[in-house]
């Protein structure tokens, strides 16, 4: 956990108080339903509950000044808890496994944290909506391979950004779903010393759904799932973040990050306004793909468990999710703020000399019974000049002005071929998809 | 493409000849729907399906000849097509791009192999829950950290096999129908010069949803989440294979993999049988797993799209779905003709000198009246010397001879706490769980 | 292996018929030491690569009919050597095991195939080093964020380059050399059955060194060393590929790919010149990254061997080394040919209205007594103008015309610091650190 | 960074503190090298340093709060520093950009972090060999895919483990040293304000090599084959910490880490000793590997630089070094304090019924002048007999019971061959190796 990349909220998932806090819960909505069963005293059962509010924080020196010694995470806790509840705490725990405690925290925790994410994800599609219907006819210029192509609006891209994020949303949700599962089985996942209804009860309180399946262990395939999809949500953040990247160059700058008055972008250039924060996203994304391999390596767990997943999960469950819940955020705020400069976009789309609008010439040949062979030789041979003269040519001149390509097809045919509006006639059928 | 670790099936998926065949229908399917729409002769379109009908495969070593010269292996189809075809092949890929058939039928391919990936998990589905029904109630010890636990049956490892396996199905439909999206959008995805209905047709006749928004290519988060999602399943994979390889270990020797009469196991040792196919998916899973990264790396194309993207497809697009369908295939025949031995189990189970009851004595001790501290200590100090003779003491007898336990806790009810069946009589709650 | 991507002299190395290869002259070279020692007659030993003289190629079908029944491939080597040699046969292999030829051949193999490399390597020098020299003193703009900075000169960019890649070379010797092992010690690696001196002569009859202890096989540290340093070299194909896809972007447009006369750009857009070769390269760098993770995941193999590392090693082993061959030959192939502008560069430089020199102005400032912050505000309030301008107004103008500037430094002075030498002056520093 | 898994020593190095401690130097002794020269008063590089002597710590609750204002970590701290020290400070940094000094500070952390982990390795190495010496011949199975092979000693185990974490620490040195180099050479790397003298003083006063050509920021294939060989690192301490836990399981019981009076294996089962330190390790070496795929991904900057990598250093260079440190540490523990059972691995070696002894006899038929594919059904035969009793019979029993056997094969000789002392003799030869 880096701070200058976390917020509060999802840090706070992390913290031992919460943590402690979580298995706290566990144990006594286990307790009550041991107590329902009659296996334990009902008095004792509520006793637990109302020393714990008297008591109030865990005390986490104490804690770990008992696990120092035991060496052992959930029996220092009990032996704390134990002490702020009196001998009532001996119904504690009874015929479950430290696993059924730290698993079944572990999916409250993931699936708070897919909550915050899933919250994130609606923030970011908000600002991306707003941007895109501000921008839905804002022209500019497409571009394949780093090359001009044909126009697009700056809209198209922003709803291309927001029906992927949408996918993302989709996806995270079936991700938390999955990981958000509760175990309490005892130890090998047998009931052996617990009823199954107790497992029941603690899953309805905590909002998880029950694992069908456990062997002491909740199984990682479901956490291997759920960062595999952080890291393909990290991937769109990289996408997006790469594109205002591209957009703020220098020769480009149809775009730029907010930029406020008392920032200083370079100690050396003072006229340097730098995308920092879309090129900090580029290598936070790099960070959340990293924790993808640990978590499907942590899936074959030795026959019915063993202990290699703790490790790594104890690095990538506050990593992983801290790290995209910044990073969600702060691209969030880049777009919220984004800059961007319509009369630049226009400059560039003309700086071409209209070779974007080639491709309507060259279907038009073709319409007009050219082969397409010849059809191509005819737009390239103009194409190819305008190209060389870095736009000091137009390509509208030059075709006019060949007598094998007016011999094909009329000048105001032609001339109707360089109007922009042509290609932004489907925005609206686009926009209706990805909106509704 | 390793020929060895390939299926035919899945392997004719990746061929030239099915790649130029979907190529060509989704060619001819547009023409139709351009033809619904008056932009091209109908005569044309159907021309181009009959032509096609009746020249058969297509020239293979022709349409290479034609890329190496331009350099574009669409165009060099096209040609193809064209010279087959006749001059109504001008009227094919009106108003489309390259990336339009290129993406469409990645589209097919990758659904293709989802649904003989879907059937592969239904064979090994069905196999699991033929050998767990099989070993329901077979006894075997269940292992925390390699060390003996408490009792399982195998049939239970089965199940928790079975329901992972669903779940990867569950994903894998999900990761399928997100992948399968058709693209026929022209140069920078805007409909210019091709109608959104062409799409619309294409898709529907090809099994496809409509992609809403593309930018000349489909976004490669879909993709991402296709290959991460199979590398969950890999994950799944060597999961089980690692326990049958723990389970064929000399010492454990509790199952081993079919070794047919005329099979060697080792040119220098010729009493060896080794789990190889099981290490052998351990190694492909690593592979499948390995396509993940690059996969999500392919996300962030450039503006509306680069080509960095096509040379990784090219590799993990056949390796990861051909290896992972050798591998669930080899999996399902590894599981279908383990070889169990419940009486080695049984011995397994019994060597231990009764230390896998020691929960329930913990257990009885605390409900019993003794703190759990206390019960610990007693239980710890009789179990230590049982492990310390490796099996020699039983651990009842020393339970039975120890004053301070027997104080607590009459004779007969120390040994109806060495009840195997205690241990089981859950298994059929978890197989209702599971099986339904 | 994609056969696009692939050329033949790599290739060869992992045909099948080089494989048997290496494995006889394994097998031999043993054979001629073990008959050195009296353990096999020396007529045996002649004999065997007498026959094989005799016999020429492998009879690959045939070998792989063995297998398929035995299941084993040096065994079914083996019997297919016998069919050919005759009852001398049976001195072959005595007190090896397979892992003592499979270990030593892909040892052969990958010190083969970073030969290869090696020399790929050695070409790309000498072009980065023709081309380095050629645009020596060429000025161009150094861009940090993608935002112009100050000037360089692309032959430094070259340089860079050249340095970087002069380091792979040193790296991977480091790493062929790490590979490069032989081991004969015959199973689990003790030498009981065959005399350390047989291994010390087919290391030196393969120009390999011996392995000190080896436990049947080569510990996998030595392979994974050796492709995470495939995975390097990547890397910066993919960093070198990416400044030529940023130069080759319709705004910039400071060097192309060689364009050939024949060659289509896009089918749709004749007009396009699209960087294909380095997208494509950073693709396959994606590629050989992704093959570093199951490389070392195969370090940890159960006890003295397990074989999981096996099916990795038949992917990644070919497809590692081709895929890098190809890319670093079409890299160099990139270079080679790239088409400059020179023009262009220098225009570009323009572009910004004299920006690129506000930091030696800031400096000078500072030097005449002006502190830091206020430098800063000085130079940072007319940039920002320049800036916002779009390099329509001069830097040099504004702060001739700002009093508060000329109070502090000489119109003299400031003029002075618009030199683009001065930002030369230390290139041939950097040549002669790089160059020698 | 998790506490847990983290010793102060390398935590220091990644200290705030420790880094504006690092920062201070390189400007300290810059403007030293630029007071020789003549640029800056001499007083005042001297004041510098006596200021900073004089004021002791930074203050780091100061930096940030004037970060959090300027967003920009260098300015902040030179802006504290200029507090602290008064006018002479505006000679700080002169020429000089932020990178010169972040980067090279970065290389001075990795190379001291290098020296710890070297150091780590040492005290390893120390270890392995001493446990190696005692266990040089204590006799232990050999094991093939975890079947019983033939016998070796657990000291030539130990000997594998140290020789290949000696090549990992060649590794490292070189890794090392290819990471410290020094950077100071001003924007885009060209010297146009700061003399490469100014470099070559800060290079030898830090203990580092100058960087031949930097483009403002040392390029990342420097870091990225750093991180690369500590992932190789983390898998070969995998390899160890494996088996490890194969010799802990309870059917095997060879070895087990040492568990102190105190602790407490499990809350429900106290019986049980659990290998968790090395299932730790396992867990800690997935993530040390999970960081090398990011920096291999920073080698790709734009241009002369882009800030993507940043980010992802500030996990990883901490992360990784420390997760590395804190694992060799635990390992060396492992290691020194493992309790070796070679009772136990005696009766494994022995359960097999001479099994293991099958090669020896296969070799002597074939010695005898049997065909070696009728000496290995003759053995198979006998060994599948044994193999199947469960080692209740004997393979010399039943070699000499079988008359084709000792048709061939005196009984003497066939005695002969199950000598254990026979597979230990070149132990001697494997020592010298390893251990000179």
């Amino acid at each position: 956990m880096i701070p200058r990349y976390s917020r509060p909220q999802m840090t706070a998932i992390w913290d031992p108080q919460a943590r402690f806090r979580i298995w706290f819960e566990i144990e006594a909505h286990a307790t009550d339903a041991l107590a329902a069963l009659g296996v334990v005293p009902k008095q004792a059962a509520e006793r637990i509950w109302e020393a714990d509010k008297a008591a109030g924080d865990f005390d986490i020196a104490r804690i770990d000044a008992i696990e120092a010694e035991t060496k052992h995470d959930v029996i220092a806790f009990l032996t704390h808890v134990s002490e702020r509840t009196g001998p009532e705490a001996r119904f504690l725990h009874q015929g479950m496994t430290s696993s059924d405690v730290l698993d079944t925290c572990l999916a409250v925790q993931l699936k708070r944290a897919a909550d915050i994410l899933i919250d994130d994800l609606d923030q970011l599609l908000v600002v991306l909506k707003r941007r895109a219907e501000e921008h839905k006819l804002t022209p500019t210029i497409g571009r394949s391979h780093g090359i001009h192509a044909e126009p697009v609006t700056f809209g198209l891209k922003l709803a291309q950004a927001y029906a992927e994020f949408a996918r993302n949303r989709t996806r995270l949700i079936a991700a938390r779903d999955d990981v958000a599962t509760c175990a309490i089985s005892g130890a090998v996942g047998t009931f052996a010393n617990i009823d199954p209804s107790v497992e029941a009860h603690v899953a309805e309180k905590l909002g998880l759904s029950v694992e069908p399946v456990s062997t002491q262990v909740i199984p990682r395939d479901r956490h291997a799932m759920f960062f595999a999809t952080l890291g393909v949500i990290a991937s769109s953040i990289e996408r997006l973040a790469t594109e205002v990247r591209h957009l703020q160059r220098t020769e480009v700058l149809e775009a730029e990050e907010y930029f406020s008055p008392g920032q200083k972008g370079s100690s050396a250039m003072p006229h340097k306004r730098n995308p920092v924060l879309t090129e900090n996203l580029t290598g936070l994304a790099r960070m959340v793909r990293g924790y993808v391999t640990p978590a499907l390596e942590n899936v074959a767990l030795w026959h019915e468990r063993d202990i290699s997943h703790s490790s790594v999960e104890r690095y990538i469950g506050p990593d992983a999710t801290i790290t995209l819940d910044f990073a969600l955020a702060r691209l969030t705020g880049v777009i919220d703020k984004l800059v961007v400069y319509p009369a630049r976009m226009q400059k560039n789309l003309d700086r071409m000399g209209g070779l974007v609008h080639s491709q309507r010439v060259l279907l038009a040949l073709t319409q007009a019974g050219v082969s397409r062979e010849d059809s191509y030789r005819l737009v390239q041979r103009n194409a190819m000049k305008v190209w060389e003269s870095d736009g000091e040519l137009s390509l509208l001149d030059l075709l006019k002005a060949d007598s094998e390509v007016t011999a094909a097809l009329p000048v105001a045919e032609i001339e109707a071929k360089f109007d922009l509006d042509y290609h932004l006639k489907h925005v609206d059928t686009i926009f209706a998809r990805v909106f509704g």
